[in-house]
């Protein structure tokens, strides 16, 4: 047991960039600033090394707060190689894509009222379910395009959806050839159209097909990154992946509101995946506790700061 | 605004029966102790409602914290008709139907070490490598049942594996004609040994095939009542069924770890699933925030001492 | 790093004793679930070890949720000999002791119509302002008797209103002989009180004369324990007592609703408080992350079972 | 209920600055990222408003994390006219105004091994217990100058600490006259020294006569903000102080690590502060949820830069 560095008291200097204030937390180092700060240089040193696979979990209701935008320009700028994410995130950025938006609310209302009005809260998110209607008819044309007699894999649909829409998440991985899994697709709205679908015309796709083609990526990996956002199916579906091969990842950033000792996945610490070999013994990893609403955007501003240079 | 009954100071009583306490909590009426005495009184209505479809979520770690039976006695007894449930708890809970154990453990140790030793760890929960080996036996040969010609949907592969085995939810499940949905299956290691097995095999089972069958069940459903533990997956799928039927869930009871104020579905309270119409207006619904570990089996007593009157 | 005792699934039997589900519990072991069930084991050793002085620590709003007379039975039964609250709680307890009320409300309400109604809001609580004029007119009262040429300590002047009120936590103690202390007493209704007294009257309360009584019977002690209630002044002031001394506390228990990253008290593990020397190295020790409003009256009734046996 | 701006996705652009980024946030307006841009949005004006007192409230392990040099910096540039902190965070700014430091250190390490080394650990920041031994000469020698015959209020005692230290955020306020409350200073090693040298010494501090001072300011204040870091006995008592006065606060910015549900006072929502009528019905209030060494920094950061146009 030894003690590091001294830490420093952070100075603020007006104007200062997120990075530079971003640099002072790295030198106070303690709790979650701390962390920040970690976090900054592990994401540096993943976006530097040439030979690393990058994997972003998209988890939580971040489109709807305005966070689609950074996974979509960090897709645009290369720094994602594969994009792991619920269901319910791509069903708002194919809302947000087709011109619909979410709006500023409030998450202290009358959730009836709302319901009389046609309102759908997201904590302090307002969507109007007009929002569902011109969704429902993108959705519906677009599957309609899908050979019948054909068995996709969930990644080719929403690499579908995603040449179909101009901006956004899914458009931008179909306009840089980045793989985009859904495992629990069928639990969203995307999975509702579908069956909806399925109710009058033919529909097939397979649950498995999409492991086939993450575990060739796995495999062909010389190295692995993960920038993982909330945890659920996305952290563990991106973690099992190099379950199989002999390594696992060499770095890891996780930020999540959860907690460890829930014993859920979504708040385990990294060290714990070392245990079962998902993230390796000597990788840097690091998990940022909070909203990423507030940890996102000021990790992502420091590290784009750091890769401009 | 109206001021409603006083808080009644809570009185211990030697001896004193775990639903006795609950409704010690529930005079006390306050914060989460509050919240779950009326927890206990809603499910008591849903249970004893005769025309009410009872929907049951199962995330988080819950079968290597002991809590697997719970959910196994719960459907044995007839008070679970729908099981929603995240793909880890069903690994675990083969696991331990195989008869491996998980063993106590500690959050504060070597992960590096745990991992030369190839024990994983879940928070504080040890569960030795050894486990998956029985596990990857287990799952390889029931595959290698299914017909190769057939398309399953990922209901009736669960519902195959439960039949082969003697204990546990999947097994009770499938003795019980209980459905078992897990839609993100593929993110498991169930999932990685279906992948495992299509590299020399044949399996076909589709991602949305399971919604048929899910929204059968929403449609001609009276009334439908959710007891959900975490969010997650489960907790939506469940949700998502009855937003295509006229009405939303009559009965809700939510035992979480998470929070609101991030916006992510786990935490999102129960109020705002009814501006979505997931659960109807005049429901009766409640959400105890705090470990499932407690909360759950404090529930459960409480509400069984209530029906075996 | 070895593999404990196996996780036994928890067993629900209609009509079980709180202390056989706490029991189940501990054979579970995992989680907070699995701490609260050390926490019994750990309480029920402290309250049989005869030559323990036992603290206890309350913070957080624990009387208005109806926790106060957990407090007052334990102490009325011998098992507190020292009580460490904040200002809140001894104000909330004297309300209830005058025969005012608290009441059941709502989280999710208009404050300013509460202010215009006057009613006071603690989360889902209400407080009619009634209440604190019925408050003033005892404390002005209480403090008039106060010999005003003389210094006190905090705990006499507790130990004043204690005598002057018939039941409750501060009537108890005053009974049992039991001091109250509450270091940060100022910030409170009664340090309000005290300060509308001493604008007309004369008062005069030492802010340290309460060490020496605590230090005192620091040293005293052969072996010393605590239970926490929350954390906050009560909790450091408890600890920072047996720094002084050579040995730290030989049992600690600690509900609290915090979580340790973010580096305050309040959320800090019992092993923290082993590096400065609060706990002792060889302490049983263990934390419950809860809401206090479940986990103290689970507790409490287990441990009372088992010391009724 | 009314949908209000639409929510706008964050746009990060490399080397934007603090107040670039808070400005993206206020505009996405989602959770805890909107918070945090209302929070700018309502200290800049609370330091525009000429006719505000400004409070600070300093709870939590925030000096040992580096925010020290923050609050003395805003106290130096004239925006904080009266401070209330807990003992703590004074203990450690006059061991850092005394040279000695706190260490980058490990959450995850043996508390005994660190016990044997005497190094106290605060999550994962290490001190060495040499620097107590500075504090300790530092402190006696200060209360050795104090008048025997003479009672001081809390603040004058810090006043006099100040006045005798270099740097720090006791030393600034003592050069800029701006009076630090610490209620509960009893409850703290400043206190714990006060106790040692009254076994030999005399030493005579009111534990009320800070209320006088703190009440003439509220009863002088025009107007009145809070920005609250942290819960604990700063918030409550810079709280209380207004509730005699006819109106409450009339800024609040709350940011905290805790939350509501709990009952708890720091995890309290200002809106529940308006029942109480702490703040006014018609203030400008927000609460951020998080870890205050990310949101801090980087309010205080937006707000300077603002401030310096």
């Amino acid at each position: 047991m030894e003690c590091g560095d001294p830490v420093e008291q952070v100075a603020i200097r007006p104007g200062m960039s997120v990075n530079e204030l971003v640099v002072q937390l790295s030198r106070a180092g303690a709790y979650n600033g701390g962390a920040l700060g970690r976090a900054a240089d592990i994401c540096e040193r993943m976006l530097r090394d040439p030979e690393v696979t990058k994997f972003f979990g998209l988890a939580g209701a971040m489109v709807p707060a305005g966070m689609g935008a950074i996974v979509s320009d960090l897709i645009a700028a290369g720094h994602i190689d594969i994009l792991v994410s619920t269901g319910a995130n791509l069903t708002h950025d194919i809302i947000e894509a087709l011109g619909c938006r979410h709006y500023h609310g409030s998450a202290v209302c009358s959730d009836t009222d709302l319901r009389d009005e046609e309102i759908n809260r997201i904590y302090d998110v307002f969507l109007p379910s007009d929002a569902f209607i011109v969704f429902e008819e993108f959705i519906q044309e677009s599957l309609s395009l899908l050979d019948p007699g054909a068995t996709y894999p969930i990644c080719e649909l929403l690499s579908l959806l995603g040449r179909r829409l101009g901006r956004g998440i899914l458009a931008t991985a179909a306009q840089n050839g980045v793989p985009v899994f859904c495992p629990a697709v069928a639990d969203s709205m995307i999975g509702l159209q579908c069956w909806l679908y399925s109710q009058t015309g033919k529909i097939s796709v397979d649950a498995f097909l999409d492991m086939k083609a993450l575990l060739d990526i796995c495999f062909s990996a010389k190295r692995a990154g993960a920038l993982l956002v909330g945890g659920g199916v996305p952290k563990n579906f991106i973690f099992q992946g190099m379950l199989m091969t002999p390594n696992g990842f060499s770095y890891a950033v996780q930020l999540t509101g959860d907690r460890p000792d829930l014993g859920g996945l979504s708040g385990a610490t990294l060290d714990e995946a070392r245990s079962w070999g998902k993230v390796s013994k000597e990788a840097a990893a690091v998990t940022v506790y909070g909203d990423a609403t507030i940890t996102l955007p000021v990790l992502v501003a420091a590290v784009m700061e750091r890769m401009a240079k």
